[in-house]
């Protein structure tokens, strides 16, 4: 299907799991790779990435009791934490929305590892789903 | 990020809704086109399709309160209801994952309305997403 806009793609699903190793394993059964396994402190998870085409699945697992996925996990059990949309203009889009009453889970502008922009739309707002809207930075930068 | 195998990609998100008329208005003040309103009788659902790159979001409202998607929604709420997965060879990749002990919700391929092929992973072995594996009609047919 590629009726789709320019600039606009589903970059990411995150998955809160309990396990890393465990949850992998369907992934490397389906015959994908899974890459850069790491932990990121200030989120306090640990992630493994699946590359998808143009997207990838990012399996989340908690570090600590406290992280935001180790909250989910006892709240709704596994499963899909969050869809990242990639946008071509993340300033104008959130203007629009912000305009038309839509909320979001922190309003301003955060900066990724990979100097990406994004922001988290609450479900309450997009049918249920945790939408993180992201930017990719200016390429050549 | 295409270091990505040839052949997969995330073909669809399934989003379970109460209202399509209410849930796509967040895509498209994100700018994009809604597409292909119809009733699926069969599975008593409303769908609208969100074309977002290579994949799409399906928003999924109950048409009866016996359907699948009823279920859910009475259930767990609005949110992400699977993810489809497009795989090279299905038949193939069935066969594997069954070797290994993974747990389908039905193990017959089903031929879905476009003559793709596809099967639904229950969540227990995919760190809790419903996975549907979908293989593409061959081109040409």
């Amino acid at each position: 299907m590629k009726n789709s806009l320019e600039g606009f793609a589903i970059d990411h699903l995150g998955v809160a799991v309990k396990s890393v190793a465990a949850a992998k394993k369907f992934y490397e059964l389906l015959g994908l790779p899974v890459l850069g396994e790491e932990v990121v402190e200030h989120e306090q998870v640990r992630v493994a990435m699946v590359p998808l085409g143009e997207s990838r699945i990012e399996l989340l697992e908690p570090t600590s009791d406290n992280s935001v996925i180790a909250r989910f996990l006892a709240k709704r059990g596994e499963g899909l934490h969050h869809v990242a949309l990639s946008v071509p203009d993340l300033a104008s889009t959130i203007e629009r929305l912000k305009r038309e009453g839509t909320r979001f889970v922190t309003e301003e502008i955060k900066i990724g590892a990979g100097g990406h922009l994004y922001v988290f739309v609450h479900p309450s707002s997009t049918g249920g789903v945790l939408v993180e809207l992201v930017e990719d930075p200016p390429q050549g930068v």
